[in-house]
């Protein structure tokens, strides 16, 4: 069992995988004549291929129980996905780099602070959302059209990662 | 003065103006082997023109007093714009049929339930965020590229609905 250690996010430490979004740090600017003020563009939606489209939903997500160990990897190549918490309670975040296999050791873990969303971009590797705080609300913001957008890789049972807290 | 009266906001009475994000009543689909459920493409996202593509950002909104009079209404032909709110807080959405002017009779003022957010079709004239209880955060899903994307239509002093509670 492979321990898989959960480190905050922050845009830098996640640029090479998706956009965090968030206010904090971030640059506004503002509208509708002072009375707001946009943090604008904080992730490029991507949406590929056939009668594609950006779709906006909302996800219910259960608590996990803990220890909990990752068995499932995915990845959309046609566009990428934003998941945004509408509930203040961190989530975790786990990635692995662009490529046709999935190198367990090259996966990392990240913990939100209760208010960050991000945004994998196509191809990424991720595990499904993992909440294991609470049951969750999000925003979730993908690509809808033709084709097949989402591959799963089963990890070996000897290697899963392993989480805990 | 015009009293303009506020509704409750329903996806039937918004219909003719763009989607309701929402999770009551709406059908979902399991998802990440039945950890979460998914309401899906409660929105659709609208990007015509050049270099067009979806973006999400996020808005904070100062708490407006009352009474409040309306003095712009604007619409963005290129593309939906769609606010879902971050804070348990309602807002009012405040639209008008597409048509190239503003008939001040024909808008319409809905007050969402705390949860709910919105998504405008393009070319639906609306006023700018109306957030009378609260300061509140959003999440936005808009247009970005190229042409002109807002039209302003400022209404003339005598006619200006007014809304208060």
């Amino acid at each position: 069992m492979n321990s898989l250690p959960v480190k905050p996010l922050t845009a830098e430490a996640f640029f090479e995988f998706g956009d965090v979004i968030e206010m904090d740090q971030r640059a506004s600017q503002p509208m509708n004549r002072g009375m707001a003020e946009r943090f604008p563009s904080l992730a490029k939606v991507e949406t590929y291929g056939d009668k594609a489209r950006a779709v906006i939903s909302l996800v219910h997500s259960r608590r996990y129980s803990m220890p909990h160990s990752i068995e499932l990897i995915e990845r959309h190549p046609l566009g990428s996905q934003a998941f945004i918490p509408l509930d203040d309670t961190p989530f975790i975040v786990i990635v692995g780099p662009i490529g046709d296999e999935v190198d367990v050791s090259q996966l990392r873990a990240f913990k939100t602070n209760g208010s960050q969303g991000i945004n994998y971009r196509a191809g990424i590797w991720h595990a499904p959302l993992f909440t294991p705080f609470d049951n969750m609300n999000f925003v979730c913001v993908d690509r809808d059209g033709e084709g097949s957008n989402c591959e799963e890789w089963l990890i070996a049972e000897d290697e899963r990662p392993q989480i805990n807290f």
